[in-house]
This record gives structure tokens, sequence and C-alpha cells, in this order.
């Protein structure tokens, strides 16, 4: 029994992979994968060619795949890395070329837009085996030149199955996450979109307004790097980068976003009564307080 | 006439100085004044006996002053570099025991606040030598372990003297401010606390905002750290220290803070609008748009 499980714990879980899109998350993935053997055999497919040379060159991945309808003709799993934009179109070709018996995952931070296209785009049999996933595992700089497997160790893949997941497929995905080093989290396809507005897209919106409102003062960029500190250049930080990306995610998640900003515009409706009112006491406390809540987290 | 030009650039410009507050500012400060010997003699006071003892330790100052008073009575320039909160006090005790002759200086955020505090609590004739300035220069972290006269070398030093300022006072201390690596950037003190309160003190009052909602939302400390990613870490780390200094600057620039946030909050109302709009190339523009003009300044 013991040896079995051992076997069973080293044994590849699926035979041929296909990790569409080689940048930093699919890099990653594939070099986890390919290190520990969870597959046979690992694909990687990327529209630029030299992702995909540089994923192979590293060894993220076995081979690069010629074209995504004979790759998916082989793949029983097919892992998507690729930014929220283009899960659509990918899922209604999979949709036409994918194995009957294939599962199929996402890394998107927008669940419930992936869910919906699965429902609308892919035969019902293959939509029970696609399961929502979202890595929380980043690098500050993208491309597959900074994957590495390390970025997964230890932080968690959260994965959304909805109601009429095959169990047996929702299983499998997660221990091929877990044998390269994630810890999972499940939870509701919109409860992940509600966190994450709330956490990032939202936050995001704020660092994009934080730039507009500094443009529509005419404030240019030479003034902004003279005298600008460290609080806005940090705050903005990522505003300067993905907004191809990020007008995805924004649209994808809007309601939640919309959600999320109507709270945030009335904490800001109390901080600006806390820094009006005459009860200094107030306002100290409540920065104490707020400041204190920052600490505990990092 | 050249000798008598290279004689003027290295003379002392000050015979005495008092720096009151020897944390980072007030150190590094001192470290200038006292290695380009812009002033014959250093004193230093600070209400923390090992913050003046480090500063004097470190060569910052020559020598620590052992009360208030004592100080004031020697210097011919004073320069507080103190938090915003701490100013109106001492203002009030300089009033009683600064020289007739001396200059004043300050180091503060906020400007018209400490200008009206000369003002009000300054001989009219020592008044007219209170000269405003706010030195763009500082560190991560404070303390005067961090201080260091190379964080000054090539940055703006705002200074906002009042219509009535001494034009002998204001030149000596933009000469002061210069040998120690300065440049000198002249504004009004409300042209100041408006671009401050855009720059800096509103976007603190958005980061602690983030941190207020986060807490409105329910989401502790741990699944903090755990589920968020950079962009929520680096726009929360300002809300993570000195909420004591804050709440004197949000109190001290609040009519500038306010009107900078209506502005914030009608950028935010346009990105808004942005992502619901059926318009995708509009969003997209926009966020481009922003992306470009953050990676123009940095």
């Amino acid at each position: 029994m013991t040896t079995d499980m051992a076997i069973a714990d080293t044994a590849p879980l699926f035979d041929c992979g296909l990790i569409i899109g080689c940048g930093l998350i699919g890099g990653s993935l594939g070099h986890g994968l390919v290190h520990h053997r969870v597959l046979r055999r690992v694909l990687g497919y990327d529209a630029s060619a030299s992702h995909a040379d540089i994923a192979l060159s590293k060894g993220f991945i076995d081979e690069i795949a010629p074209s995504l309808e004979a790759a998916a003709a082989r793949a029983d799993v097919i892992i998507l890395a690729v930014p929220v934009g283009r899960s659509a179109e990918l899922v209604k070709q999979l949709g036409q070329c994918a194995r009957d018996n294939a599962v199929i995952v996402d890394t998107g931070s927008v669940k419930q837009l992936f869910a919906l296209q699965c429902v609308e785009d892919l035969p019902p049999p293959l939509g029970k085996r696609a399961i929502p996933c979202h890595p929380i595992a980043g690098h500050v700089s993208a491309g597959p030149q900074h994957a590495d497997r390390a970025l997964m160790a230890g932080r968690p893949m959260i994965m959304t199955p909805g109601p009429d997941a095959d169990p047996d497929a929702v299983e499998r995905v997660a221990q091929m996450w877990r044998r390269i080093g994630f810890d999972i989290l499940e939870m509701s396809a919109q409860e992940h979109d509600a966190v994450y507005a709330d956490l990032s897209h939202m936050p995001h919106v704020v660092a994009f307004t934080l730039m507009r409102h500094i443009g529509s003062r005419g404030i240019k960029a030479a003034t902004l790097k003279l005298l600008a500190g460290n609080a806005f250049k940090d705050m903005t930080h990522h505003a300067g980068q993905n907004a191809g990306m990020w007008r995805d995610i924004f649209r994808g998640n809007r309601q939640e976003i919309c959600r999320s900003l109507a709270g945030f515009r009335q904490s800001l409706d109390e901080l600006e009564h806390a820094i009006n009112s005459e009860d200094e006491e107030h306002l100290e406390h409540l920065l104490v307080q707020l400041q204190q809540a920052r600490l505990n987290a990092w």
C-alpha cells in the first residue's frame, strides 16, 4: 500500500501536456512540470517564436508545437498561460481541436469570464473538464527569461471548479499543481473575482487614476520625476506596464471592479471626513489602525 | 576679483547654526553643512538624546545643544527639521528666544502652514527672515543612522519666501543650500502646497484608503499577505509608516488635499466610465497613454 502510493506520487499524471503561452507563467509551470516529470511529455506553443525558443532552450518544455491543432490532437492536458484577453479565441479553437478526453486549465486572473467562455464554446463533456485556475505567483518582470519553477514554491494556486466539474479532472489538476510546489485554495469563481477586484484589479485602476489626475493637472514627466517622492513612484509603478493586459482584465471583471470602486470611494469619503473633522484624535486613531493593519500583513 | 569670489564661495555663510531635529533630514543637512564648512559651528538639538548622540558621533553636528534657549541665543541661522506637527510649538518658542538678527528656515512638506505660524508667532523683523523651505530628498528609512549628505546631491530644494521676505536672508539661505548640493526652486507657498497635495499628500490618503477598503471588506492580514500581489503591497507601503506625521500633514494641508481629492475622484469616474463603455478602443487608448506617461517619468 505504501509502495503503491509512493509510485503513484511520482508517476506522470498525464501523458502529454500542452502549454499555450511560454512567457513568465507558462515557462515557470513548464519548468516545474518537466523537472518533476508530472507529465510524460510537455509541448509548448507560443505566437512568439522567440518565447518558444527560450522555453525550449531552458528545458521548460520538451518540444515546440508546430501548430495549435497538431499539438491539441496529442494533449490530454492543455494549460492556457496567456493574457486574459487571448483566452476567448483560444477556447473557441480548442472547442474544435482538443481531444474528447482532454483536461483544460487556464491561469488568468479573471475566473467567471473563463468559466463562461468554456460553457459557451466547449462541447459539454469537455466543458466539465475545463478547470479555471489562478496561480498567485509572479515576478516584477515578464517573459520566459525570468521564468523559474522556484516562483511557485509554497505559493497558492486558486482553483474555481464549477458545480458540474468532473471530480476526477479536478483532483488530477490539483495533484499536478501540488507536485510542482503550489498549495491549493478552492473557492467559487465569483468569490475569486470579488477578492481579486479588491486586492488587485481595483488598485490597478487607482494606479492608472493617479497618472490621469497628474495629467489633468498639467504636470509633465520631467516635473514628476524631479518633484515626486517615492510614494507616487511606488503607487504608479504598476500603471507603467501591460496596458493591453489591464484593459482586458478591467473589462473582463468590470462588475466586481465597479463594486470594489464603490467601496473604495466610501472609504475615501471616510478618510476625507476624518481629515476635515475637528476631532484630531479620530484621524490619528484611524491612521494608526490602518498603519498597523499594513504592518501586520507585511 | 577671481580670488575674492573663490574666498567668498568657501567662507562660512553664517557663524553659528542650530539644527532642531537630528533625524534623517536634520542629520543629512548637518552632514553637508559641517563637511562643506558652510557654517563656522553647527549645534544640534533633538528631543531624543540618542538621535543627538548619533548625529554628533557621525560628525553631522559639532556640538549637542543642552537646551533650545541656550542654543537659540547663539545661533544666527536656525533650521527646523522636525515633523510638520512639531513646528507650531517651536516657532512660538523661537519667537521668545531667537536672536533678533537670526534667519529661520524649516524643511517641512506643508509651506502655507509654516508661513502662517511665522506671521502669527514671530516678531515682524524676525518673521521677514523666516524662509519656508522643502528639501526634495529622502530615504526609505528614517533616523540619523540613514542620514547622508549624498542624499541631497543634485536634488531640488524648494524655497517659498513670502512677498515681505528679507532679500538678503533669502539669498544667503539659497547659497547655503547650493553649497551642500541642492538645486534651488522658488515658488509660492500656495503653489508648493497645491503641487505636493497632488504629488504626495493625496496619494498617501489613497494608500491609507486602500487599507481601509480591505479592512471594510473583512480581509485579514494573513489573507492579504497570502493572496495580494506586488501591486497592492507597493501601493500601500507608504500607509505602513508615520501615521502621526501624516495626520499632521493631512490636517496642515487639508484645503489643497481636498481639492486634489476632488480631481482624483473625477479621474476615477473617467476611468470607470471607460471600463464600462462599449468603446473598447477608448479604454485601451486611455491606458496606453497613461502607461506612456508613467514610462516617460521613470
